[in-house]
C-alpha cells in the first residue's frame, strides 16, 4: 500500500524546503518507499477535518492503511522502524541514532524556531532589533556544542541514518541568517546531506509543488 | 546490571521536579528498574569530561553497561523500549504512542521553555513585560489543541504510556504561571498522572537529593 503525506498547497518559503513535509519526502526517498502527496491549504489546515489527523493543525500527516500519526520526528522513526536503512542494527548504535532525533528536536531546533519567531512574528516589535543578538547567540551556543563533538565528522554517529535527516533539516532552517557560515564543519555536514540523490530528489519533488509543475 | 543517570547537585528549581531527571526516574520507576544517581555540579557539566556523556551539557545522561545516552526523550524510549509496561504491544497504538512522545517534544515543550527564557533569561529587559503576553498566547494555542484532542480522556492515546510521562512532564514546567488552570481537562490530566505511585517515588527521590535526606 503506497502512503500518503500532507504538505502545504501553498508553500510558505517559496519551495525553499524548509517545511517539514521535507523530512518525511526525504526518508521515503531513502528507503526507496513511494508515496502519494495530499495537499492542503492554510485555511484547510485549521479546520475540524484536518485535525482529526493532526490536532495540532500542522502539516504533515501520514497515512498508510490503518494507521495515521503526525509529527515529522515520528514519522520519519516509523519510515526507519519499517524500512531498513535509516536506522543502524546494532542496538547501541541503534539507540544511539535515536537519541540523535531527539537531540535534534528538542535541543537543536527550539532555539533555531525562535529565531523564525523573532523575524516572521514579532519582526515589527520595538524590542525586535535589539532582542535578535540573544536569539542569534543562543544558537550560536548549540553550534559550537554540536561542531566541537561532530569535529569532521561525515555524520551524526556513525552511518547516515533517520537523525542525520532530522538534524540537517533543522539546521537547514537557519536559511540566510549566515550563522551556519560561521560552523564550517557542520556548513560542509549539511551540504554533504543535501548532495545525496534522496535529498535532492525530495528537494525536487516539493519544489515542483511550488512552481505548479508536478 | 544497574544503570546510572546523572541529575543536578545542586536543584535549580528546589527539588520542584522540574528537571529533567525527573522523566527518566519516573519511567523507571514505573517498569521497577532500579538505578542509581550521579550528582553532578553547574560546573562539571561544561567540563570536558561531563561533555563525553552529552555534549551538550546537560542532565540527565544514561549509562548501562557500554550504552551511553543522553536527551531524556531518547532515554524514557530507551527504558521503554527494553521494558515491558510504557508502550502498547500493538504496533499501530505503539506507533501513536511514540508520536506523543515526539508531539509533547516538538509541538508543546518549545512555547513552554520559550516562557522560562523570556522569565529567567530576559527578564530584566525593558521589553519583557511587553513581551510576555505574547509568549503565554503561543503557549495557550497549543494546549486549547491538546485539550480539544484529549477532551475527557485518561490518558494521550488509550493506555498510560511513556508519552504521558513526557507530555505531563512537559506541561508540569508551566508551575505556577497560572495557564495550567486555564484549562481543567488538562490540569486534571497531569493531576492523575502525578497521583501515580511510580511519580511519587521518583518525586520523593528528586527532592531527597535538595533535601540532603537520601
Amino acid at each position: 500500500m503506497t502512503p500518503t503525506i500532507t504538505a502545504f498547497a501553498n508553500s510558505p518559503d517559496r519551495g525553499a524546503g524548509l517545511a517539514r513535509d521535507m523530512r518525511v519526502r526525504w526518508a521515503l526517498e531513502e528507503v526507496g518507499q513511494a508515496y502519494d502527496v495530499q495537499l492542503v491549504s492554510f485555511a484547510e489546515l485549521k479546520q475540524p477535518d484536518y485535525r482529526t489527523l493532526n490536532p495540532f493543525g500542522k502539516i504533515p500527516a501520514y497515512r498508510d492503511g490503518d494507521l495515521t500519526l503526525f509529527e515529522s520526528g515520528a514519522i520519519v522513526f516509523h519510515v526507519a522502524e519499517t524500512h531498513a536503512g535509516l536506522l543502524p542494527e546494532d542496538a547501541g548504535a541503534r539507540s544511539r541514532a535515536i537519541m540523535w532525533m531527539f537531540a535534534a528536536l528538542s535541543t537543536v531546533e527550539p532555539p533555531i524556531l525562535d529565531l523564525g519567531v523573532a523575524k516572521l512574528v514579532e519582526g515589527k516589535e520595538d524590542w525586535a532589533e535589539r532582542r535578535m543578538p540573544l536569539v542569534k547567540d543562543r544558537i550560536r551556543n548549540r553550534l559550537t556544542e554540536l561542531s566541537r563533538h561532530m569535529g569532521e565528522a561525515e555524520w551524526l554517529d556513525g552511518a547516515f541514518s533517520a537523525a542525520d535527516i532530522i538534524m540537517v533539516h533543522v539546521l537547514l532552517r537557519l536559511g540566510k541568517s549566515g550563522i551556519l557560515d560561521e560552523f564550517p564543519a557542520i556548513a560542509a555536514y549539511t551540504a554533504r546531506a543535501q548532495a545525496r540523490p534522496a535529498y535532492q530528489r525530495a528537494f525536487a519533488a516539493q519544489l515542483a509543488v511550488f512552481t505548479g509543475k508536478t
